[in-house]
């Protein structure tokens, strides 16, 4: 249980208070948090709850979306707000094609010039970024960066230890090359998130809301744990899920189970 | 529009006697057919109706879903059915997991042998066996072939006339490995069909039946077909689009969009 953390956004409607006490009763040490749960609660008072419950925050989820008016001063607020709740990791999802664009080369290029002008910013914060790769049916309108190759060849021209990359079992399970970049990943010193959550179907409309706790579907979950440990990663296992029928049900009960499939599945 | 081919499929309600009437009223001289088309007229038929009206047959959809119980004989008598109907290459989707397995490289190693065994009987028909990457969005349930790098890995044992790929723009457009596995292809000799529609979103539930019409979308579709030529492509181009609301719409209304969107978009 030591590495396990809990993702805000698997209990979205956890009120953030509940679910540190919850994690609290429950022997869980770790919460990823989303900027949505800063700006109920402001950072500081986040910050606050968290650490006097004697919890650690393993990452903010997120910046990113870099084709939005106003990306930089919104990726800069949001490694502040990492600095400020203590998380170590920014986790960035790129954002997709601009509205009307077929020019995908033309996006992710900008993906690569818009991490590169952060990276001074975040070091100053002593703030890691994340690169996410999301699984290609979001390629279009959520993340340009769609398989962990491409998102370590995106970063290979900034420091490791400023911008490193996710792994998320949900984007990359299909991929027969994930065994090799995960190897590659370590090697270069990349990895500076782990996430959790298994692939279930059919997908709902829209795809999004259709994640699976961990056990659930068909993602051998345990194989990314130990081959993301045998590249090297020590740190958190954070469980992700995006579910309505999730989010439907009492926090306490959800985290129990994530738990239990975390043991079973995962460690 | 020499090489312009229209699949079935993308005019689902469309009965065939009114496809073949259409095509040949538009101009259009290939068309990809279906099993299910067969299995509505008889091979024979259908093999006549279509050469007496001077169209030429460009592949027969499908077979493959390996783990079907009796996969063997349903993929002989399909090939059969594209020798039948004169069909130069049958469209093989692999099938995803077995229900409740985590097992992805054993299926995929399921693939790999199933196809091996249908080689010698394609090769005694005279068909040629095109392995199709689906998105990965299909992975679990409907292919564990997900990327054209993995297709040309998984058919590299077996002779490039006997067993090709489909590069198919919806399924691929994401990867930014294409290009060059596309190059590979060509060089390889195994590029076998080529298919064409467009990305859309929002996905529908299920995500199956949400493709565009060519231009619709945000594939560069035209960057595909000059890919494919450059790789020494000189097949047909066909257009292949699962969507309800185009099935809802009139079969000619339809192919005339279609035709337009080619020349505009791909051509």
């Amino acid at each position: 249980m030591k590495r396990f953390a809990l993702n805000s956004a698997t209990t979205k409607r956890w009120p953030l208070p509940d679910l540190v006490a919850g994690c609290v009763d429950a022997g869980v040490s770790g919460v990823g948090l989303w900027r949505e749960d800063l700006a109920a609660h402001g950072a500081e008072a986040t910050a606050a709850l968290v650490r006097d419950a004697g919890l650690t925050v393993t990452s903010l989820c997120r910046g990113g979306f870099f084709g939005t008016p106003g990306w930089l001063d919104d990726n800069r607020r949001a490694i502040d707000e990492a600095a400020a709740v203590g998380a170590p990791v920014l986790v960035l999802v790129s954002g997709g094609l601009p509205d009307g664009s077929r020019d995908i080369d033309g996006a992710r290029a900008h993906v690569r010039d818009a991490i590169g002008e952060l990276v001074p910013y975040a070091r100053g914060a002593g703030v890691r970024l994340a690169v996410e790769p999301l699984h290609p049916m979001f390629c279009s309108d959520r993340c340009v960066v769609a398989s962990l190759g491409q998102a370590l060849d995106l970063v290979s021209p900034y420091p490791a230890e400023t911008v490193g990359v996710v792994v998320d079992t949900y984007h990359l399970w299909w991929d027969d090359q994930v065994w090799a970049q995960i190897a590659r990943a370590g090697r270069e010193g990349r990895i500076a998130c782990f996430q959790i959550a298994d692939w279930v179907t059919p997908l709902p409309a829209g795809v999004l809301l259709g994640r699976g706790l961990p056990g659930t579907g068909c993602v051998d979950l345990r194989r990314f744990r130990e081959a993301v440990d045998a590249a090297g990663y020590a740190g958190p296992v954070e469980v992700e899920v995006f579910a309505e029928e999730v989010w439907a049900r009492p926090g306490r009960e959800v985290l129990d189970e994530v738990v239990a499939g975390y043991l079973t599945h995962v460690a």
